[in-house]
């Protein structure tokens, strides 16, 4: 990046040497990502970001298909920039499994005459499926119509295999700068640009191009590549263990993302019982540095789109990226600090220390939420209200926790609740603690969620 | 830069501390190149370049002033990128005189009841001439009509003056890195960003943020302020040098641009008889890196909009930048070699040598060219016309001036010609050799351009 500073400023526009030189670096820089992408390099131009290549890319491929229609299917788990890309037009949304795996039969139902683009990851941001790419592209093939893969996650691992038509990536991703985005556009897909006219990159990606950083991305591109195979068998077994020991060394765990068909350096878990800013600020002073999808750390209030889809567990959510380099010994440093963490974080919400229901007789002896009621018109000895409006996740879950053992086994708790986490965590509470999910209902004020006790 | 890549290459939305640090030096940024532009930090969002600030000011403004209409006037000599942008809208042009200086009246007689957006740059990118930008934004003030300025080529010189509402700018151009613009929208100023949601930059700029060139944008920004006063003081007698001696140095030369309202570093001028590429090619030689507004530099083979708009010459046009730190002796330099380069360029092209017009006696024998013929029903000795259909520019012209002496004075020469050049250097050569321009009308091919010869 440094060198491409001093000899990439100019101008690739310009007829003059320093000019002519930025238009060498340019070129060059276009066909090593080519290479790396597999495509042609008058099929790539570089933009200034992964977002800005995922919102042409729906936008001239929406456009050149407009006589066919204005469906687009995406998958429940693609990054943000393509569901609010997608958001302009018809947006048909295929499902994921509970590990965040879509089915090539699920994207082939979802296709109908009208259908424009289909949009699918290569793997995913959070939990880091990696998605069944090359059989829903032969899906896509089949049926006419182009498959736009997001290739952000996995580019730096290898190239995307399959018959995609459209693909994008962004730089800092695989670990170059950032303000480099690619987008490749296989010839015969039918494209048209949207946004006013420019005559950089193809009319692809306007503005003056950033050369530097493009010269830098391709570098760092075909740099990581060269490592790739071999960071990804030894960061994969880093990840294996975070995933096996992470249940036994914390209770009430779950791994989220799936086991083998995942990306070599990244793995989510969610705590029961935790405020996922509690736990991230606690593994930040620890020198851990991770990011969650949990509701209390995102700007909105609600958890992850991503855990939502798959219907995992999004309280204390924890992501876990493993940069190049990292060694046992790190990952050994993170479990070693976990379950300190986790539970001082438990301790300070007063959550439910072990997994173990107590007995209704002594369970009332032994503080149950002053919250709780019986529910009108039922048998108190076998129906519960607790009122957790006015919380936020993780305490109507810990409300619920603690009140289940008031009931007996076959008794109904219901929990008032108007977080929005609520709805993803009852359900996944009960799934991790065997107990049945009835359902929700709206309430006077919030949703009220009922679970029946089985065990 | 460097340190910013080291400190600020992590994601400013985390909590973890490489992410707070990151929002440091974000907010930092902000604020320092705030009070460079002069608004508020919260008006003010980095974009990842003047074309993308541009495009999001003018589709945002008009979004937010849908119900007011869709005119929106813009100075003829604005950069391709506003022009651009303002024609997906009901485009309304104000014209400029022939030092590229556009009237507030102008502007003032533009306005309707539905312009929903003026758009004005503070200085002129081609010949550097500086716009009554404060007088056109009590214009639109008392209008009610948002003033867009496009900063771009001032914003390093000093803030922009007057009641604008919107403004944007780029970092390259003021010596900082590519990959940064600026957009700032005053409080008050309606404003609706287009394009797919995104929580960047106020919802205004999609994308991961380029931190690295963000910070050393804004540093570069303040550096460049710090010494702009002195260096505008030096620059600008450099320029008042080339503009003087130029003219002085090269027969049948026009300096375009205003004399005195101008920025400091910045100076256009267009040879006759001389073809830009192989001028920028001669001066590429002897170490010199120019632009051009001519026809045969452009992948168009049109003459630069702002050279059109202006009514000068286009042809030979040479643009000189002066970085900062340009010493006299490299602008003595550039004053050596240019006469004999231009002098190389229009020998081999069988120019005109000097000012004077040849008798019409000895003309004939002394080589006109070949295609001359009389005009079908009008007087051999009084009329001419010269096919140049096929040849651009500047054989047109030169055509031109080689035949000129074959007609009496009073008499009639009409040139053939299908290039687009043609249109602007035809009444310009005119006007530079007192000549008459007659006018134009369409030929059976190509245009029919009609000069009376008067000196």
């Amino acid at each position: 990046m440094i060198a491409a500073l001093d000899e990439g400023w100019a101008d690739p526009a310009r007829l003059y040497r320093e000019g002519r030189r930025a238009r060498l670096l340019l070129d060059a820089a276009r066909e090593a990502a080519a290479e790396a992408v597999g495509c042609r390099p008058d099929e790539l131009v570089f933009t200034p970001s992964g977002t800005h290549a995922v919102h042409s890319a729906v936008s001239g491929a929406m456009a050149g298909r407009r006589r066919t229609g204005r469906q687009v299917v995406v998958s429940a788990v693609e990054h943000s920039s393509v569901l609010h890309a997608a958001q302009a037009y018809e947006q048909v949304t295929v499902g994921v499994d509970r590990s965040g795996l879509v089915a090539a039969d699920d994207v082939r139902a979802a296709l109908r005459p009208d259908t424009a683009l289909v949009c699918l990851q290569s793997a995913n941001h959070e939990v880091g499926t990696v998605q069944p790419v090359a059989e829903v592209a032969a899906v896509c093939r089949a049926a006419g119509v182009p498959l736009l893969v997001d290739a952000a996650q996995s580019l730096g691992w290898g190239p995307v295999e399959g018959d995609w038509s459209l693909l994008t990536a962004s730089a800092h991703k695989w670990g170059g700068p950032p303000g480099v985005g690619l987008l490749a556009v296989r010839k015969g897909t039918r494209f048209a640009p949207q946004g006013p006219a420019d005559e950089r990159e193809s009319g692809r990606a306007p503005g003056f191009e950033n050369l530097p950083a493009i010269v830098a991305a391709a570098a760092s591109l075909r740099a990581v590549r060269e490592e790739a195979e071999r960071e990804a068998a030894r960061l994969s077994v880093l990840v294996d263990r975070i995933r096996a020991r992470v249940p036994r060394l914390v209770p009430d765990v779950e791994v989220v993302g799936h086991g083998t068909l995942r990306l070599p350096h990244l793995v989510t878990f969610s705590c029961l019982y935790v405020d996922g800013e509690a736990l991230l600020t606690g593994l930040d002073r620890a020198g851990f540095s991770v990011s969650s999808g949990s509701s209390c750390t995102s700007s909105t209030l609600t958890p992850s789109h991503v855990l939502k889809a798959m219907g995992v567990l999004s309280e204390g959510n924890v992501r876990v990226s493993l940069p190049p380099g990292t060694v046992a010994e790190d990952v050994e440093g993170f479990l070693d600090v976990l379950p300190g963490v986790v539970a001082e974080v438990r301790s300070a919400l007063g959550a439910p220390a072990g997994g173990a229901i107590p007995d209704p007789g002594t369970a009332a002896d032994s503080g149950a939420p002053g919250e709780a009621a019986t529910e009108a018109g039922s048998d108190p000895a076998t129906a519960l209200v607790v009122d957790s409006l006015g919380t936020l996740c993780p305490i109507p879950v810990i409300d619920l926790a603690r009140v289940i053992g008031d009931v007996p086994v076959g008794g109904l708790v219901t929990v008032l609740s108007d977080d929005e986490a609520a709805r993803l965590d009852i359900p996944a509470w009960c799934a991790m603690r065997e107990q049945e999910y009835v359902g929700e209902r709206p309430a006077e004020r919030g949703t009220a969620y009922t679970v029946r006790r089985r065990v």
